[in-house]
C-alpha cells in the first residue's frame, strides 16, 4: 500500500481468484472452467479480416450480440447488458443499485466477489447464514426489504433453488432488486430469466466463462427489465465505455450460433460430474447435491486443507476455502471424463496413506 | 433511470463515446483509432491453439505481457499494470488516490473522461483553464498540493508539454500523484515514463489503441512506482479479476515484438497529419501544432456544428465538442493519406458552398 492510498481504501481485502500456476502443468479442476474447447464455429469466426480489424473500436453497444443473446430468451436487445465477464457486470450492478440505505443481502457461504464489492463501494453487506446442510432458507429473504443477490445455483455449494422461490422473492420485495446470478445454471438449474417480462425488479446475470467454455475471452451478460439495463449501462458508460473487445463480441455471437455443440458439451460434463460423484461416494467422500458443473465434496478422515495438498502435490489442483463451516471442504472442478478417473484414482492413493495425513 | 438506482448516481452524466454508426460506410476520423491493422504477428499469435484455449481463464497477473512492456522501459514487471484499455486504468487510479481531501486537478480543455471519473467517484474535481491559445502553464499546477491529471499531448487540442514541465510538477507535489496519460504519445510527445524510477508520485498511462492499432482488443498500460501500481492492482482484484482477456494478453506480447512495423505506422501517420495540416491551412483552416494522430481545426467561416454535419453527408466523421470555448473546432483523426486527400476534397468543395452554411 502507498501512502498515496486514499483512505477509504485502507484495509480493503481483495478477491482471491484460483491460483494459476506456472511451475508445471496441472490438471486443473480449480477454476470451474469448462474442459472443452469453444465451438468450432468461434475459430471461424476470429479470421484474418476480424484481426485485422483490431485498430477499430468496438461497437460500444454490442448491439448484433445483445440482440442474439436477446432473441434467445424471448427478450429485446434493450433487456441485455454485455460485460467484461460476470465479475463486471457484479460490480456495476452492486455500484448502481446498493448504498448505505440499499443494502445488499447474500448467503453466508456463496461466491467470495460479493462481500469484496460490499467492501469496494461501501455498502454493508449482510450475509444471511445458510443451514447446516448448505441449503437455502428462501423465507429469510422473503420482505427483507433490501437489494438481494441470489446466486443459483449456489457456489460453491452447488445447490440450486427452485425457481418459485426465487419469484417469492421478486414478489415480496417489490422496491429492491433481486440479482439471480446464474453462472451455473446450465449443468441442471432453472434459469429465472423467463420471469424478466413479469418483474422490474429481476437481473439475471450469465457468463460465458462456464458453460460456454470462453473464460479466456471474458463474456458476461445481464438480463433485465430496460429500466435496470439502463442504470447499469450508465455505470458502464462513466467507468468503460468499450469494456468488451471485437474479438469477444464476434466469439460470442459465434458460441450463440452454436447451440447444438455446447448442448452437448454441457451433457458430458453433467454425466462426468454425476460418474465422479459415484466414484468420490465409494471412496467415502460426503457432498452437496450439485448442479454446477463442480463438486463440494468432504472425507470423514481428512481435513480440506491437507487434502488440497496432497492433490497438488500429484499435480492436480483443486479449490479449498480456508473459511468457516466450509474449511474441510474441496471444491473440484468437473473435467474430462478422464481427468477425472485421474482424479479418483489420486486421491484413493490418497486415502490408502491417510496416516500420513493430519486429519480433521 | 429506474427507482432502484442509488441517490448518488441520480443526475450522473456518462461519457459520451465517439459515433460508431452502422447506416452507411464512413471514412472514420473521428475516433482516434490508427487506419492501419496490427502487425502481421498478431494474426500469427492468435491461431487455433490461442482460440481453442479460450475455455481456460486468462492470467489474471498478465506476467508474460508485463515483463515484456517493463523491459521495452528498463523496468521490472512490479511498474507496470494492465488494464481493458486505459480508460480502464484511469477509473482504477482515480478510485485508489482520489477522494474529497485529495481532490483531482486537470485542464478545463482534456479528456472528456475525467471529469465522469470524479462525478462516478464523488471526487471533487478542479479543472484549470488552459490559455486562450489552449496551451497549458505549467506553473498552474507547481505545488498545488492536489493529485494532476495531465495528458501529455493533450486531448482535443494535441499540445505536448516538455519533459521538465512534468518533472517540476513532481518535484512540487511529493505528497500527491502526477498522472500523465501519454495515450497519444508515440505521434511526437516526449514520454515520462523514463522518470518513473526518480519519482515514487509519477503514473504514466499508454494504451495500445492509438499507435498499436489495437483499439478493438482493449489494452492499457500503466507505468509507475510498484507501491503505486500495487494500489491499483488492488482495485482491479476487488472489482474484476481477469480483466484482459486471453487473446488480448498473447495480441499485445506479439505487437511489442514488433517495434519496426509500428515505428513505420507511426511515421506515416505523422507525415500524414503534416501534409494535411499543410492542405488545411491552404483552405483558410487555423489550428493547433499538433503532436498527436489528431488534427484541432477551426474555419474562420464556418461554425464547427455546421461543418461537422456537412462532412458526416459527404461520408466523411469527425469529432466535434459542443463545449465553451471549443465549439468551433473539429478533432480529425489523421488517417491513410488517401483519406486526408478526400477529406481535403470534401472540405474545399463544402468551403466553394459555404454561402449555405451558418457562419459561427
Amino acid at each position: 500500500m502507498s501512502r498515496f492510498l486514499t483512505d477509504r481504501y485502507k484495509g480493503l481485502t481483495p478477491y482471491v481468484p484460483g491460483e494459476q500456476p506456472a511451475d508445471m502443468t496441472y490438471i486443473k479442476l480449480n477454476t470451474n472452467e469448462s474442459p472443452y474447447p469453444p465451438s468450432p464455429k468461434v475459430l471461424e469466426a476470429l479470421d484474418k479480416t476480424a484481426v485485422d480489424r483490431l485498430n477499430l473500436y468496438p461497437d460500444p453497444t454490442g448491439a448484433r450480440l445483445r440482440e442474439k443473446a436477446a432473441a434467445l430468451y424471448g427478450l429485446k436487445p434493450d433487456n441485455v447488458f454485455l460485460a467484461n465477464g460476470s465479475d463486471e457486470a457484479l460490480a456495476f450492478a452492486f455500484m448502481a443499485f446498493c448504498d448505505d440505505r440499499r443494502q445488499a443481502v447474500f448467503p453466508d457461504i456463496t461466491y467470495g466477489f460479493y462481500p469484496v464489492y460490499c467492501a469496494l463501494f461501501n455498502i454493508p453487506c449482510i450475509q444471511i447464514p445458510l443451514r447446516e446442510d448448505f441449503t437455502l432458507r428462501s423465507e429469510d429473504y422473503f420482505g427483507i426489504n433490501k437489494n438481494i443477490i441470489i446466486p443459483n445455483p449456489n457456489a460453491p455449494t452447488g445447490l440450486a433453488l427452485p425457481l418459485g422461490d426465487i419469484e417469492q422473492m421478486l414478489q415480496t420485495n417489490p422496491g429492491h432488486v433481486v440479482l439471480v446470478d446464474e453462472a451455473y445454471v446450465d449443468f441442471g438449474g432453472r434459469s429465472a430469466v423467463g420471469l424478466v417480462g413479469r418483474y422490474e425488479n429481476l437481473l439475471v446475470v450469465h457468463t460465458f466463462s462456464k458453460s460456454r467454455s470462453m473464460a479466456g475471452a471474458r463474456l458476461g451478460f445481464v438480463f433485465g427489465n430496460a429500466a435496470l439495463i439502463r442504470d447499469i449501462d450508465m455505470m458502464r458508460y462513466s467507468f468503460n465505455s468499450y469494456n468488451v473487445n471485437r474479438l469477444t463480441l464476434l466469439a460470442g455471437e459465434a458460441a450463440l450460433s452454436d447451440a447444438a455443440y455446447y448442448k452437448d458439451m454441457q451433457q458430458k460434463i453433467v454425466a462426468a460430474r454425476d460418474k465422479a460423484a459415484s466414484g468420490l461416494k465409494a471412496l467415502g467422500f460426503a457432498m452437496t447435491d450439485s448442479k454446477a458443473n463442480f463438486l463440494f465434496v468432504r472425507h470423514p478422515d481428512i481435513a480440506g486443507g491437507a487434502l488440497y495438498k496432497a492433490l497438488r502435490e500429484k499435480g492436480i489442483l483443486v479449490r479449498h476455502f480456508d473459511k468457516p463451516r466450509i474449511s474441510d471442504y474441496l471444491r473440484i472442478t468437473v473435467g474430462t471424463p478422464e481427468q477425472m478417473d485421474t482424479l479418483i484414482a489420486a486421491l484413493r492413493t490418497i486415502l490408502e496413506n491417510r496416516n500420513n495425513l493430519r486429519t480433521p
